[in-house]
């Protein structure tokens, strides 16, 4: 019985991005079914009848449904344990929940202010005070992974792991709306640019042709 | 070692209710340490001294810090696993994160619109179009849960779990701004206000005298 991961557009839907970086990252084989998001009623009324909360992305496993990224990263967890989509150690596992968690919950200012839209050309915009202060916190954040546990690997907990793939949308905001950032910040953002699923997603987001007006006005 | 959980003011913070009722309903013991929330900078200044996100709740477990409900909850149900914060079943528990999740990251319309205020005298207020359309899609998710798992007891999965917690404060919130419910989710909110650990906590809401103005405007 083979995993189908609903997405919506690959240029916008970082919700959607999250789980399938997690799993590409992780060789977890999948199907992979695009529905077009704020579209029409018709695209919608597919969504609903997927899943009952309306929203990408969405995991479907034979008999089990589970929506929400951070659901379905804790069910590839527990279901391909050799995947190690959280670190091994529960003190780091601990940390890496909170950060992902912190991403899912938060950072709304951001959010809402620097939309991701990977094929928006790179310029700076003028961010409220509530926008810096969650960009100045995701990049405390990251330092402080990194410092922790760089030895072990360019990523936030050294090797690959969920928490990556939950502010792997952020790498692209902080590209498109030309962030300033910290030179640990940068290598981490390239560590991520070039990471080869995360690239794949990139290429995939460029090559799409479909354009939400209200998601390209700045 | 015994734990310590940094909560708000019981009144106002629903999301350090979440962990606290959790805890609470299956029996794990732990301290409670109250910073005041939305006061001043000293206060602040104490938040962000056990925790670098500057929130409540915040769990701590000797070395370990872990902040973000939700991954207070996942921590506490890997080190507890009999207090069976998730249900044992595969299928149930991805439905249960699904729902936690969907808390956790959404329903911002009826958060912002009728924050918890357990002291509110109960009435009505206007909502928008969204915050009605997040009450009708909680009511949906809590008549789904009964429906399904109903025979198994009165919570949404039967026992009480960490999906009742995540939805513990919006109990309080159709209470008090005497949202109209169907005669389920009445009952399901029935069940809720006369369990033991809630009850405590609406107690102990009830005997704070700190007002916070602008969360007692409407
Ligand atoms: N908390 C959810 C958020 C999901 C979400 O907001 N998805 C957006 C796309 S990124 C969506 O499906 N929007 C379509 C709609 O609301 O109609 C998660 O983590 O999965
Ligand atoms: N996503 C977080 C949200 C935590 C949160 O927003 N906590 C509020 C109180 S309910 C807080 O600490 N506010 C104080 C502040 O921001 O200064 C969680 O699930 O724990």
């Amino acid at each position: 019985m083979s995993l189908t991961l609903y997405i919506g557009n690959k240029n916008y839907s970082s919700w959607s991005f999250r789980p399938w970086l997690a799993m590409k990252a992780t060789n977890i084989p999948f199907e992979e079914v695009f529905i077009p998001i704020y579209t029409d009623a018709k695209d919608k009324q597919r969504l609903l009848d997927v899943s009952p909360a309306g929203k990408v992305p969405i995991l479907v496993d034979g008999e089990v449904t589970v929506w929400d990224s951070i659901a379905i990263i804790e069910y590839l967890a527990e279901k391909f344990p050799q995947a190690r989509l959280w670190p091994q150690d529960s003190a780091l596992r601990a940390h890496a929940r909170a950060i992902s968690a912190e991403m899912h919950g938060g950072f709304g200012s951001l959010r809402r202010e620097c939309g991701m839209n990977i094929h928006r050309p790179i310029r700076a915009k003028a961010l409220s005070e509530e926008a810096r202060e969650n960009i100045a916190r995701v990049q405390e954040i990251w330092t402080d992974c990194c410092k922790r546990y760089g030895e072990a690997g360019p990523f936030l907990f050294g090797t690959f792991s969920a928490a990556d793939a939950m502010y792997a949308p952020v790498v692209h905001r902080f590209r498109t709306y030309d962030i300033e950032v910290t030179p640990p910040v940068r290598a981490y953002m390239d560590t991520m640019l070039v990471h080869p699923a995360f690239a794949q997603w990139t290429a995939e987001a460029l090559a799409e042709t479909l354009m939400i007006e209200r998601f390209e006005a700045d």
